[in-house]
């Protein structure tokens, strides 16, 4: 993958642009990254505090593993923690996106005590990574939200070694991370949770 | 229709910009179809895992009657033998559009049971083709889902071949194969049914 | 009013754009009109069947105040008679706006036995031409929908001739008629009770 | 900063256009100004009546601190007296925006009794500015409304001078008015705001 991944950052922008259109990082919350090599590793991640809506060449920052700038502009997602943690647990993952929505927080309030929310016989649920049937049971573990970035990592990775095939957590009234081989991936995981927490959404009041 | 139906599909992925926008084609779901000729039998249909937001001439196949490449890129969508099966059912349908919303989702979840979601009452149900009165009860058989795409296709035949007055039919959990004489008038169907769904889905809970 | 009201309908155009873009004129759904003079009566009105997301110059025919097609393209909507009907019951009138919503339908199912919708106590109301308080009651009546239009231009003008404050009328599970002195005003009178409606159709359920 | 606020005003003119797209200020409703120098006051603040989703440099009026017009054009914003207030009594502030929601309305009818709406427990809180931590408290004072602005105007003076720590007040079933440093940040609160009023909004039917 290393090879044929452009530096650009022109699809980390243009998915925030969708995304704000949609509602899905109002204000300036959500973060965005992907990888630009494994070894030594590399990502791109968006700066801290900009409108996700109208990002450019001067939104991202290129770090090392340790999150050491290596370049680029303004002072990196204060959940860079979380970023790399998630490509350090999963090595197939080549980006990390991170949206709040009105119906993923609304249902992580319902489903926080369960720990979980379960979503099983959708179609859609075929758009994440490696599910070949609308009978699968997707889970999204809901864990406790933190201003302790770096605890809130660890917990991440613990979450991820316990369930490796999980495509997304969510962070209680906070927000959805999620990953995929690529930009293109990661942003079709988000489309597909957003849509698949819609659904529960607004079934949590016609049952 | 043969003679003046362009090969282009502009009008397709017109449709599907549209339809992204409005959230009917998230992820990589929903496929479009239009005929380019009925004798021999001769399709344009989106290729498999596109995203629908953003469709160009290169993400069309043409196909025969018995979803023989014939030219194009990629590989034809999984669901190709349901587009074949309708054109084959119904001779006047020039184009097949197919979309996942959350309304229509809800509502299959809601009269899968039933086995129809009917609608009755609504000026909106004169935008179908053929229907001149408010007063028309329009039927929306709601089927199983499935993997197997053969076996659906084929129980597609059977509804048509039973009711074929209908406009659409919902599979369960998963979303809406309408059609039309012109991608304009199956596009308009999309429209009408969308509509309706969310009317219907909405007063679920204000009943 | 008549030396500076411009022939071109740009106005009615951008208004069709917008208000498909918030889902009011799905399908081929509304008509919009404007009038070119009055003494002789002269208006423009959509043409019948047409998508209202794009219209142009060729989307609209001039008609004088019997209906009758001085220029432009196609059939006059077939809903001509009431506009017609309301430019004549009300001589400030420069246009009538014609959409069909999702919460205007939920609203005008609620409440067409008690024969109209009460709106009292929003800001909001304010926008509507000559409410200068959020002290005021609109009312919107809503009467039966049928296929008979020249019948229901008679129903619209005895409601109007009994009410000549109101600002609009509803027709069951159809849709809304406003009207104002010139296009932008009309335009305005949707927008106001679009999110009125909308307002009192979610609380219909949160009561 | 008096030195490095532009006087150009588009900064506004978008917030509009985008506010205008999601319906927060459909109609003709909200206004918007931002502070051009602090000694002497001087401001600039839409005009009143103007579609909020088309402004340009023609659609503001500059004032000094007593609400005399200085320049530009049409008559400006009824609701001037607000904004001046809310300048005068919180020094930081170089943003004052307002806007008409659906959610915020529907949030006013169910709180007005309470006197406030309360805000806890959300990650997005820390999108309001000077809150670091999800477990703040934000209260959004709700008032009666008027037509009499100035009137209105003291009330919130006497509001804002016993909570100076908020960052909002809503009209009841009217309107929400937010402030910041600069034109961005105001912008920013909106959008929290308005997130976090979806949430509640949609949750007293879930509860």
């Amino acid at each position: 993958m290393e090879a044929s991944v452009s530096k650009s950052s022109d699809d980390l922008a243009e998915a925030g642009t969708e995304f704000y259109r949609r509602a899905w990082v109002l204000g300036t919350s959500g973060n965005f990254s992907k990888m630009l090599s494994r070894d030594p590793m590399r990502i791109s991640i968006t700066a801290s505090g900009l409108e996700k809506g109208r990002l450019d060449d001067t939104s991202f920052l290129e770090l090392d593993g340790e999150g050491t700038i290596l370049g680029g502009f303004g002072k990196p997602s204060a959940e860079t923690s979380i970023h790399l943690t998630i490509y350090r647990a999963i090595p197939s993952v080549g980006s990390v996106l991170h949206t709040h929505s009105v119906w993923g927080t609304i249902l992580s309030d319902k489903f926080f005590e369960r720990g979980a929310i379960e979503i099983e016989g959708y179609e859609m649920l075929k758009g994440l990574s490696g599910v070949t049937t609308h009978e699968h049971v997707e889970t999204v573990p809901v864990i406790a939200n933190s201003q302790d970035y770096v605890e809130l990592a660890r917990e991440i990775e613990r979450v991820i070694s316990k369930r490796p095939d999980i495509h997304g957590i969510y962070l209680y009234r906070h927000g959805l991370y999620t990953w995929g081989e690529t930009v293109s991936e990661a942003r079709r995981h988000i489309e597909i949770f957003e849509f698949l927490f819609e659904v529960l959404g607004r079934q949590l009041r016609t049952a």
